[in-house]
């Protein structure tokens, strides 16, 4: 019997086989033809990804946390006032992380673990402008930019993305979305919906090996980056080394900054080239009709999730609570039966609830399998249910034509 | 005819069939046993490979460069003095990036392109102490750091790190030697040689593709951290995030802050291992006799090199002057002949000269095939020498006891 198990979990995910021998091919010189082919063409369909055609890629070593940085470092000044829509462990990194840049941050946080701020509420934030100091304030700003977690990996909670930049940028806010349990498999339209930055990583719905840290940059937020009065304070992030090798790699000409990770960018390569040829309105509606199917599961076997409401709740990913009387010594028969899936990481919910990641390249029958090894996980601790709850539930939403 | 050209540049490297299989193995999750098993195991024998017993081992999805960024990043505080030690290119970067975070930086060249600073003048400008500024100058502290290139990847020279440490050591200045092109390939003990921090990236003489900033940091180093009175200017590269991660997964505990590059580490772990299974002494005569055969084989041929003598060239690298009458145009019929090299980039000498990475992996047949295009392309362009001059040369060192 094949002991291979299903990785099942926020990211990194199961990857495609072509992904993988990418990986492992022999390694290239960084300025061979055939590497600077993939480079320049994996930053072309990164634009077509984030559906940005007026955007700026970035793709550099390092984990989301990096593309995190890079958005901070690069935008902030010091004395800038930043408004961080909070919906949980990431905007309180965000925000940690703005700070470092020498930003004055307000956090519009949601009313409790589960739910997102209102709409109105971010909208009297912006409105009141933030607490600019120095020359940020003399220049008479408000927020000089928000961001929000457009799917928070701890809770499972999904922002109105669409809503909230529309009011940013109706109030003059640059708009940054981390877009790292997203970008891929969330819904989401760069330029039409007025996201100034949206940055992922690569082992997330892009469906490559962790490893990349990866952006696309809007016109408006590239002008701020060139009109800075200070210089970048860090080194590492700073785009005004990236920049021209970005520009090179996508003109078909070999450049220099610090060596690309060539394996990792050819594997991104192959797998924008597969999400491209799914088309991106197939793969959103694909995500969806899979979550849906998971979350009917889960439901069906009695289960409630972290996220208050469905229209809150993400497509890539699922957090439920244990049902009454379980915990999370179910999760190794989940795994013992096929499946890894993560714990929860919430502090304020931690050892009530699980997640479960379903994006990329996840099919139905990899949903079906899950769903069969939870059953299997939650009978072997005890919990009553009809066997096949879950599995017809999934089925009733996978065979809607 | 098999069509796989040897690489042959100073990094990316030729690496092991073993670390592309671990590259391309299916990707676990960040907190599965195996993996936490090979992420502490990589961690362990880092300290072995650096020589550094007491040393802290660093292991972060990013190039070179971070690792140069997060020295700079986490030692330097605003005002502090440091002086590079520079041999070229590389020492450049390091001054403008521990500029960035606010250090007065003093540099001490070489007289010309391909030579060292002279100790004596290292020696002279460590007494003079450098011109700290604010409290740094208030506590009376001299250079607070100091800079040494190990190899200077655009020239091929070596510095003498051993005799510079001592003096950074003696007069009370941390010693981080950016070992980019030498670590696990030039002879190098960390503790031994008081080097208080000593950098790497994944893609040199370590064997494994690029997209791992990799370094050891020695007690003094870290005492410097945990002393700081200034927070770490860069988020990413700041310690106080991935200390905890790296100590968790060497007691073999899962941990998270940045989603580590699970495939590059497990490639790594592997690498590791191959790299002390040969022995870091018997791994140090390798590089040392097959640099040797190389050169003498560059000698024959009727080349000179870019470092002004033999004590201070590198033996992971060669940089040869083409002769009278070549220029780079051969660089196409040495590829074609089956050896991937690489040009100059050093800016005052770019055109007049190549170079050639053999470290790592790289063994006597790899040499005389590099020899042997080599010998093809000058033959091509018209060159004129006794065919087989090289390769005779080169064997003459191959065949000693």
């Amino acid at each position: 019997m094949k002991d291979r198990k299903l990785l099942m979990i926020p990211g990194p995910i199961e990857f495609t086989p072509e992904v993988m021998r990418a990986m492992g091919m022999p390694t290239t010189s960084h300025v061979a033809p055939n590497f600077i082919e993939a480079f320049g063409q994996a930053l072309e369909r990164l634009r077509q990804v984030f559906v940005c055609p007026s955007g700026q890629p970035f793709v550099v070593a390092g984990s989301g946390s990096l593309a995190m940085d890079m958005a901070a470092a690069n935008l902030v000044e010091p004395g800038d006032a930043a408004l961080v829509v909070n919906t949980g462990y990431f905007g309180d990194r965000f925000g940690a992380i703005l700070e470092r840049y020498g930003a004055t941050v307000t956090h519009v946080r949601a009313p409790a673990v589960g739910d997102t701020p209102a709409l109105e509420d971010v909208e009297a934030a912006l409105k009141a402008g933030g607490p600019a100091k120095g020359p940020a304030a003399a220049s008479g700003r408000g927020y000089k930019l928000m961001t929000i977690t457009h799917v928070d990996t701890s809770t499972a909670v999904c922002a109105d993305v669409k809503g909230l930049a529309a009011l940013g940028r109706e109030h003059g806010a640059l708009v940054v979305v981390d877009g790292v349990c997203s970008v891929a498999g969330e819904e989401m339209h760069q330029e039409e919906w007025s996201i100034d930055l949206a940055l992922t990583a690569s082992q997330k719905a892009i469906g490559v090996p962790p490893g990349l840290a990866l952006m696309v940059v809007g016109p408006r937020a590239m002008d701020a980056f060139h009109q800075r009065k200070t210089p970048v304070g860090c080194y590492y992030a700073d785009w005004t080394q990236w920049l021209p090798v970005m520009e090179a790699y996508e003109a078909r000409k070999p450049s220099y900054y610090g060596t690309p990770p060539v394996n990792l960018i050819a594997a991104l390569d192959v797998s924008l080239g597969q999400i491209l040829d799914e088309g991106m309105d197939a793969r959103f509606a694909r995500h969806r009709r899979l979550s849906d199917a998971f979350k009917a599961a889960i439901g069906g076997l009695g289960m409630k999730q972290v996220p208050v409401s469905a229209d809150k709740t993400a497509t890539t990913l699922t957090a439920p609570y244990f049902p009454d009387g379980v915990d999370r010594t179910m999760l190794a028969h989940v795994k013992a039966a096929g499946a890894i899936v993560a714990g929860g990481i919430h502090p304020d919910i931690r050892p009530w609830y699980f997640r479960v990641g379903h994006m990329g390249a996840v099919s139905a029958s990899d949903i079906l399998s899950t769903v069969g090894a939870i059953e299997k996980g939650l009978s072997q601790v005890g919990y009553e249910f009809e066997p096949g709850t879950g599995l017809a539930a999934a089925q009733a939403v996978l065979l809607i034509e």
